[in-house]
């Protein structure tokens, strides 16, 4: 505790806690990608919005940069502290304040995990709606700095649909209190919604209201296998117009393969192509809709197998196999790439995509597996056992540009759902003009003049 | 046409259609507001995104102030210019450019209007589920800019909801193709949602592809008779636990007196102090989910009378009631209000409101009505006959400083949908702390350094 700015935030913050050991700066410095060596200057964990502000006063006031930090689960290096930054972590503040039955809303501090949001919300007789593999983890922060997605936004949307209020401290210290839980609110910018997506660079939230949503209605769920990736979209068209999706995921053989290999149950008998798995809202297994919607299917010489979930143990089972995909990945050390274009052009981008990774990078395995509905594809390049993990990554950054170049071509988004952060800041202008990457710099610059906010991440401060 | 700056402008946009015959800038100066004499320098009318574009960058080079111009149905002044500003109208960019059954969306012109955006919906067997009663006139450029609302936000939200991609024009003449259609995208600020409310002042919105829903359910109609605001609240939730709502809205006895005195049917022998009218999903008027939650708010003695439409024609004239009120109330000249608090702030809200009506301004005659889903009541007081039309004005800005006063400490918002312009702006401290308006104030600057966007509209420019 040597150093000179940590006693002059002492000073201007007496009780916070701040945290300065080595394994600390290490816990707290990086999040889920490993490519940047942590480096922070310390850690805050105040427990208070008192504190926050406190903190934020002296970072602006000394030119101390700081990475707000939840539960560090990104994979774009949002959260990375490499740079001497204080990490400003919101762990400690993880309560849920207060549930209204009239508006249907949640408030929680920002640190509460989403899986504390979801219980809270069930208890309630509602559900929060936004769902993914990291619920126990991640924390409802993170969620609304990335505007996270998962595997419900096809029928609830992402993690903005469901903010209906936010607390958020500015880089001056300021509390600002957005939209305060009003359904209708036309009163000027929308700055909660400026805020959504921000990835720490424009405040630190600290507390939101979720809007909670009924419970969900009951599901059946099914695994489908098919030929193709067209036959895939016709049956996504065909289902869509015929059952209330829940959900809608697919994943190739590939992953199936590591899925299986890491001790899930094989489905069928041999491997397809690609596989769906789906919620559909449903009386039972035997509802008449979803038999009806299967047949249609089945009668298209669509489907080549399938089957229906005959109870809860065995609709997690099959669930289990798309969940499971990035655990069994991960002894690949995978690169991840996570895409989106309008859903009408997925077909032509999956296409060319599969091409150009081919006749590229023959060497590669990929796993490919995502969301149809909501056009967004997560692309994973295994690292081949016998190269290298250096250089694994510069030829995944090459890979990267030309996706990227696709992406851009095909009018899509180099990042449907994980942010930009350092990973894809090489990219941002495949999928943001120049013009808007200068809005972006100008608005940043107009919120945080000292530039202390999550420096260098989304795009590069301007030269000083 | 004699103005020089005129001439600088067609040498700028040579094929710019420019209005300038005193009818034409009377008819495009104004919006609903009926406060402000229209004075603008001219009327441009451009074809094409390129000729709007045109007339940006000149206008910024020029420092000529621009209003952006949609159908003028506005009600807070966002539209007028009575500051010899140049009128930008979208009017006659009004097609549907493209529509795409996969991504479910349609592409826009931003002077198209509601209705025909509606209409388009419908020839593919989907819907735009935003719907207001100016439909035939407002343009769906206007709603963006003011992120309308109307009578099924409770069912469908806000316009905001509804936007997958925007093109907007900035102050420098800059085109912006924002989000392009993407379900998902987090890829640094969402401009688009920063657009969106923003009443002109941020950007010139010229197209939208906006999302479409399945069409709706096929409804029940009802019109519920109420003895009280407490047991109005009661029926809504009661009922928005058992069925599924599409819209439920409330009026006074004092509106229906005024539409039945404009030429509706009175439904029942006897007046009430409040009426609910709703849609609900429903297989038809003998449903028996529907005959259940209706019976079960009569046993518990809510319902004074009520009435289930048995057909669609009983359904429109139901629905007359509550759509005409606007119409009905007009030759009393109405000062409008639109506030909103959290829907579980709003029992309380409406009796301190109502008390302070009727301490205060005991000559005036208030009429209510609004959504109760959204917190969302419109308050409109009639002008006495015997009292002036200026000394009314004057009159009901003490009666709107007093309720925004009250709104300030509910929670709530000066504005639910109508916009600030110029009719909200001297209360926009009521709903928005100085902080939030120096950092939209600093937001505005860093888009449009000349401040050239509606200037005056949502907050005065700074000094200059």
């Amino acid at each position: 505790m040597s150093d000179p700015r940590l006693e002059s935030l002492r000073a201007a913050a007496p009780g916070l806690r701040l945290a300065t050991a080595p394994d600390e700066l290490l816990h707290y410095g990086r999040d889920w990608t490993r490519r940047w060596t942590p480096a922070p200057l310390a850690v805050a964990l105040p427990a208070t919005v008192d504190e926050v502000q406190a903190v934020l006063r002296w970072a602006s006031a000394e030119g101390v940069a700081v990475v707000p930090s939840g539960g560090r689960t990104g994979l774009s290096g949002g959260a990375v502290a490499a740079n001497g930054e204080l990490v400003l972590s919101l762990e400690r503040m993880r309560r849920v304040l207060a549930f209204d039955p009239v508006d249907r809303t949640l408030t929680v501090e920002a640190g509460a995990p989403l899986e504390t949001v979801q219980e809270a919300a069930r208890q309630h007789g509602l559900q929060y709606p936004v769902d993914f593999a990291s619920r126990g983890s991640c924390t409802i922060g993170g969620n609304i700095a990335t505007n996270a997605g998962g595997i419900r936004v096809l029928r609830y949307g992402n993690t903005r649909e469901w903010v209906a209020g936010l607390k958020l401290v500015t880089a001056s210290g300021e509390l600002l209190d957005l939209n305060r839980g009003l359904v209708k609110n036309s009163s000027g910018y929308d700055l909660r919604h400026l805020a959504i997506a921000s990835e720490g660079t424009l405040g630190v939230v600290v507390e939101a209201t979720l809007k909670l949503a009924p419970p969900p209605p009951p599901v059946a769920t099914l695994l489908l296998a098919l030929p193709s990736f067209e036959v895939l979209m016709q049956v996504f068209q065909a289902l869509r117009g015929r059952l209330a999706l829940e959900a809608f995921e697919f994943f190739t053989g590939t992953c199936l393969r590591h899925v299986v290999a890491h001790g899930a149950q094989a489905p069928f008998e041999r491997e397809y192509p690609y596989y769906v798995v789906l919620d559909a809202a449903a009386e039972g297994p035997d509802d008449e809709r979803l038999l009806e919607a299967f047949g249609h299917c089945a009668e298209q010489g669509w489907v080549e197998d399938g089957v229906v979930a005959q109870s809860q143990a065995q609709a997690a089972q099959l669930w289990r196999l798309r969940e499971g995909i990035t655990e069994a990945l991960a002894p690949h050390l995978p690169y991840k790439n996570d895409v989106a274009v309008r859903v009408s052009a997925m077909p032509a981008f999956l296409a060319e995509a599969q091409a150009l990774l081919a006749a590229e990078y023959p060497e590669f395995e990929v796993a490919w597996f995502g969301h149809i509905g909501d056009g967004n594809l997560h692309i994973n390049v295994l690292k081949p056992t016998e190269l290298g993990q250096e250089a694994f990554v510069a030829r995944c950054a090459e890979v990267t540009a030309h996706l990227a170049g696709l992406v851009e071509r095909h009018g899509g988004t180099i990042s449907a759902e994980h942010g930009i952060g350092l990973v894809k800041k090489p990219y941002l202008g495949c999928t943001r003009s120049a013009a808007e990457i200068g809005i972006m710099r100008a608005l940043r610059a107009a919120l945080d003049p000292a530039g202390i906010l999550n420096p260098g991440k989304l795009f590069d401060p301007p030269e000083r």
